[in-house]
């Protein structure tokens, strides 16, 4: 059914919907190449929310020459008018004669109309090429769209006896530049970062996104003017964290999640949304659903032992992502999370380990869930 | 001084070196290849202590082609009579023109000899051309050559969160396979594995190299045939192992340190030494510099979180092993090691990491001394 100049297409329209990683959130990353023969004659990507999708991009750089052309898609065309038109339309309307997608969409509501719609049209419409990339530019869409639930990043930072701070409190520094300047990285990714009213009162962090501690290669592919500032999104059960913290006077939005209902903050950047509680603080899971439900697809955890282990414990965190530096700080030094209670080695949260790296004098590793 | 041509012989010979790497202790790993022209005509390496040094393999198959040859030898050749004689007279025989050592002998005493014979023959000697990577042949040598002591790698195993058994003991298995034939690997290439009494009893390890287990890569290096044991040291201060342990029983020499002067063992295999204490069980330092002086240079140390607690703490460890399984344990299991008392970040023990690679599901990190 494809060919290898399909796949090489195919990639190519992968790279390109790369190229909006940093910027499209809540929408999916999506590239779009057209071909007559063997020439490339539009491409583009989905570059913001409310701009042309990444079909439209590649429709109008082809203009003529998309009648009887082939369109590669890694995400199947949408049906329905969200901010833009449907791009099955634009695609039949532009009279292509073939269009490969790699994958459906995710949304069990949606999935096929857009392909449905194409083939009534007469249009040839093959997909599931290089699905598994083309999945892995979109992972809290796609867990959005099928759980309801967002896809949970959970970053950690220890030495490699798995330790965050010295016994008297001492944490400064134990990685190195480089590994905080690609947290930056994935922060600028995310849809939001998660944190709770504990880090913030400890800490005082701002939790955004600081363009001149991103990593060079993101800088440049990722140029200031478009940054955009992931929600901070702050677990306050009891409404303790005062208005004068860092994080409230800087750019971009701050979402509390509490369930005091007295809580109210004046500056015009910070939202509150009472949540339900469970057995210990904030429903953690009614927590992520409700975030999901504001669009907020993919979710960066820096928080502390307690949210990390609580998190672990519900089975919720979808990738872990530690940073480890090459120290040794002691027994009596504190835990990476706050877990207890395990009584079988079959029992302990395991992940698949996915990617191993050096990163300035520390380790980073990645670990999906299983 | 060194050409292009200088550089690829050197680094022929460093290979060859390298593949005496699981035979020849307690003797350094040495390489040579004898050149004219641009003609190789002879090489060779050191296989096993009692056998002939580099230069003499590489001097028998050049034949008379030595006469006015260049050789390479990654250490400079001895000038002393051992079990065989020296190699700088050999050398000096076969009518050499040319000699390019990577190294000066470390032994401070000897040190520049062999190279001065040489010259005082009226060879020409050039020195230093890829050192570094000819002392990485011979951590252990060199350091017991220049500082008394045995060069110590440290091997743990541990969850993510730097834990090695749950609260209740239970460890089975943290790390997967491929790990663990990764450390018969590094086994079979120390002088000695390092172990204690607790260790011992607790898990009564055979502490051997299974030659069946070891990586296909180290297999095919490294028939059956030549399998060497490395010593098994026991540290036991109070003379608490029983004879019946399995390590007693396996093939390989097993030499028991203590403070207890009334043990004895039945077995063949197994030598006692008497080792001086410290403030806390033997005085590790002294037990060190007692099997570097047993020809016992290079050491790999598999024991528990206070052994790894000590020597950290004795900063006696050269370079950390750390197999990290993609699992969580939780704050209330068994950590990495036993140290307390830190109260300064600048005073944590710090590496530098040197090597990071996945094994299996597991990563394996190597951190070096800075």
């Amino acid at each position: 059914m494809f060919s290898i100049f399909d796949s090489q297409m195919m990639l190519r329209a992968i790279e390109l919907a790369e190229r909006g990683i940093y910027t499209t959130a809540p929408n999916p990353n999506v590239g779009c190449v057209i071909t007559q023969g063997d020439d490339i004659v539009g491409d583009g990507f989905h570059f913001r929310a409310g701009e042309p999708h990444a079909e439209v991009h590649a429709l109008r750089a082809a203009g003529d020459s998309a009648q009887g052309a082939t369109a590669y898609v890694t995400l199947e065309p949408c049906s329905h008018y969200g901010r833009t038109p449907p791009c099955a339309d634009a695609l039949i309307a532009a009279g292509v004669s073939r269009v490969v997608c790699a994958m459906v969409d995710p949304n069990p509501k949606v999935a096929g109309r857009g392909i449905q719609r194409l083939r009534d049209a007469g249009i040839q419409v093959d997909v599931g090429l290089m699905q598994a990339q083309a999945e892995a530019l979109n992972p809290g869409f796609i867990k959005v769209m099928k759980t309801g639930l967002p896809f949970v990043q959970l970053k950690l930072a220890a030495s490699i006896d798995g330790r965050t701070a010295l016994a008297n409190g001492q944490s400064k520094w134990i990685t190195g530049p480089e590994a905080r300047s690609d947290v930056q990285g994935f922060r600028a990714k995310a849809g939001a970062i998660l944190s709770t009213s504990q880090t913030v009162m400890d800490d005082n962090p701002s939790l955004n996104v600081r363009w001149s501690q991103l990593p060079e290669t993101v800088q440049s592919e990722y140029s200031q003017n478009n940054l955009r500032q992931p929600v901070r999104v702050i677990l306050d059960t009891h409404g303790k964290v005062s208005a004068d913290m860092a994080l409230f006077t800087l750019a971009g939005d701050v979402l509390v999640l509490t369930a005091n209902t007295n809580i109210r903050y004046d500056h015009e950047n910070v939202e509150v949304m009472v949540t339900p509680t469970g057995s210990n603080g904030l429903d953690l899971c009614a927590a992520l659903r409700l975030l999901a439900s504001q669009g907020i697809n993919h979710i960066w955890v820096e928080a502390g032992a307690t949210l990390a282990g609580s998190l672990l414990d519900a089975e919720l965190v979808d990738e872990l992502i530690v940073y480890q530096a090459p120290k040794l700080m002691g027994s009596d030094s504190r835990a990476l999370v706050n877990m207890t209670g395990l009584t079988s080695m079959n029992k302990v949260p395991t992940f698949e380990m996915t990617d191993v790296c050096q990163i300035g004098n520390d380790v980073r590793l990645r670990m999906q869930k299983q």
